[in-house]
């Protein structure tokens, strides 16, 4: 695999290229700006997701020998475009709110400028990133408030793509999980992994016992003891005999959780195990999470509805050409329509901290500022080159969990809605 | 980006690696299978995806400096098992269904023979592959059953992972589709791209006018021109005044595409463009391409459906150890039982060549195979070697084609039901 994202990339960037070049609207300077017209399954906010691994992608946005030669033998573009292409690195200017910051319908959550050749062949893989990403965080950040200070660790990478699951881990840890089973991500991104064991370690040896006894042997007492193989009940008898009552925690992966928690904590206090604690999975949303909330249950590993987006795999952006040499350009045919005009946003607050609404302005047109309104976005590159100080992963993930506490308390209801706050479009 | 694949991994598969070593279990001769409890949303069929990119990471999977580093910094293993690791070369057996193979609830899609601990770490990278690849090969296969003989690319990179893009546009290509407009997919499996222009093309320029010149120029007049950025009509009345009744296509990419499509081609013919083609795309899914069958259409642009699995973005496989020293195994606490004992299929066909049935059997107690039976798994690798002569990404093309006009005519609906054939379950 090469290194260079250049080639993650829809075929028409490259012909339009070759076009523009051609005709000297190459060269005319654009802004390109990143929203979405709504918000998936009647979401209430989303989050921005994927900024971090953005920034990245368009500093390995080049054109090596490998794809210039895969462009020519395919005839995809002509001699010139391949010329262009070779040099290419995009030199322009790229704004946008910061990873874990919330983001409604209608905000430009990423603005791109330059000529229209360095910032049309970005629209691909900007827009694959933003919105696999921006997907996952919205539906992490779900089952996280649905958690509600409860362990949660994400654990879905078999139920997707082996290269979204790593990105899928990073978002999950952006968004409050504890921890990811994923361990690429744990070198990628530093990030914490964890796991114990599965069904097939118990099934491997010749009875349960044998198989808690070489875990404990080999992880120590802290461990999770997954007792759900043959009985329950008979399993936690055995993991605290195995044990003892130092035993950190057991695991039960199936059947009715919530339930089955209940009896757990009941049967380990009995038997003294009354610091060991029950974690189960298998199959939970945000909704099963907070189902569970008045179970005695300490922590939930998450799987398939994490890496899918929880019904929303895709949080549906677009890259739309927004302005052309300073003057606003929009599509006009249909209900997709789009305002034209580079944009920026600022979001209102109340005295007491709580967001009021998004109001979305044209840049050199911004509304007074209140005592506590917020610039919404960013400078991130600047010249083509990352701007320096950017936040890191864990600066953005307390960003998210204070951007939470600020929304409306209908904001972090799970149900169908409203977005949390409304869009305003300043002077629209 | 490392192009090992060994960390794609979830954590717990090492540390019971490590616990199996440290007890002597590891070296137990096991047998994991594949395959799905149910088909998503109420699908009728299954469509084996992935099972060439899997051979390639079983290939991958080694643990290198980096991969050693990683396990040894952050204490996941013990040093025993990271010098089992570093020696690491997957030595068993591999049988599966081939890639296009249809599938069916129960269906032993790949079947990993080996040593407990070679077997166990592949779990998660197999998962990701075959759960994303065989998911958008469901979704692809009905589209290209609904697109019933007309043309229909895929488009829809933008709204996933980067990398399950180009997953994704190999499967829809393995489905039928005709091209990709995802240039690393063309790179990495030689399959063919296509693509033309956006709206931002036309807004770039002064006019709708020297935008088409503009590509014309460029492209030649067998080109696609979009015709919906500012209004339709005028549009094509436009794209033929400039490229001449040769103009390969128009596309519509907003609106009610139906009824547009018609009025498109109507309009195309009295301009005398009865050759030029008439494109459509923009949130097409399956059910919309069968509405659209009646309507003068030539070509579909598919993008979000296809890449999001069309509401089933994974396959919900799984991957179970059901034999150990040659001993049936088998999870029992919970409706998630599963079957012992190694597995293999056929597929019955009547006289006619419609298919039967799926009887999943055990190895070596396999039924008697009527005339037109096919047994289903083929061996994949053999001694950790990938066996030579595996069917190409072409043969798999045809095999998928072939496969689905065997199926009972219930088996095509796009509605919701029972899979098209049962499951049986010989000797059960």
């Amino acid at each position: 695999m090469s290194s260079s994202t250049a080639l993650l990339t829809d075929h028409y960037e490259l012909t339009m290229l070759a076009s523009a070049l051609r005709d000297g609207t190459a060269h005319r300077e654009c802004t390109f700006e990143v929203f979405t017209r709504r918000l998936p399954n009647g979401r209430r906010y989303g989050v921005a997701g994927g900024i971090g691994r953005l920034l990245d992608a368009v500093e390995n946005f080049r054109f090596g020998d490998a794809e210039i030669a895969q462009l020519a033998e395919h005839g995809v573009v002509d001699e010139r475009t391949l010329e262009w292409l070779r040099d290419y690195r995009f030199s322009g200017q790229i704004d946008g709110y910061p990873e874990g910051e919330l983001f409604f319908p209608g905000s430009p959550l990423l603005t791109v400028r330059g000529t229209f050749a360095e910032a049309v062949v970005l629209e691909t893989v900007v827009l694959s990133i933003l919105n696999h990403d921006s997907a996952i965080a919205a539906a992490a950040a779900r089952m996280v408030s649905a958690a509600n200070g409860r362990r949660i660790i994400e654990m879905g990478s078999r139920r997707t793509h082996e290269e979204s699951a790593v990105s899928a881990a990073r978002i999950a840890y952006l968004a409050g999980f504890t921890a990811t089973s994923n361990l690429e991500a744990g070198r990628r991104y530093g990030i914490p992994t964890a796991g114990t064991a599965a069904h097939a370690f118990t099934l491997l040896h010749d009875d349960e016992r044998s198989a808690f006894e070489s875990q404990i042997a080999a992880l120590g007492t802290g461990t999770t003891l997954l007792v759900d193989t043959y009985d329950i009940s008979r399993g936690i008898d055995l993991a605290v005999e195995v044990a003892g009552t130092g035993l950190g925690a057991v695991r039960i992966d199936s059947g009715d959780v919530g339930v089955l928690a209940r009896q757990a904590r009941e049967q380990l206090d009995s038997l003294g195990a009354s610091n060991t604690r029950v974690v189960v999975s298998g199959d939970l949303d945000e909704y099963a999470i907070a189902s569970l909330r008045a179970e005695p249950v300490d922590g939930y590993g998450v799987g398939t509805s994490l890496v899918t987006g929880s019904g929303a795999p895709t949080a549906e952006m677009v890259y739309k050409l927004v302005e052309v040499e300073g003057r606003p350009v929009a599509k006009r045919s249909s209900h997709k329509e789009s305002r034209g005009g580079r944009k920026a946003a600022i979001r209102r607050y109340k005295d007491t901290g709580t967001a009021v609404e998004e109001v979305v302005h044209r840049v050199g047109a911004e509304p007074e500022l209140g005592p506590h309104d917020r610039r919404l976005q960013i400078p991130l590159i600047r010249d083509g080159k990352r701007v320096e100080g950017l936040p890191t992963l864990e600066q953005d993930r307390e960003r998210l969990r204070r951007a939470l506490v600020t929304l409306p308390w209908e904001g972090l209801k799970l149900s169908n809605g409203e977005p949390a706050i409304p869009t305003v479009f300043h002077g629209a």
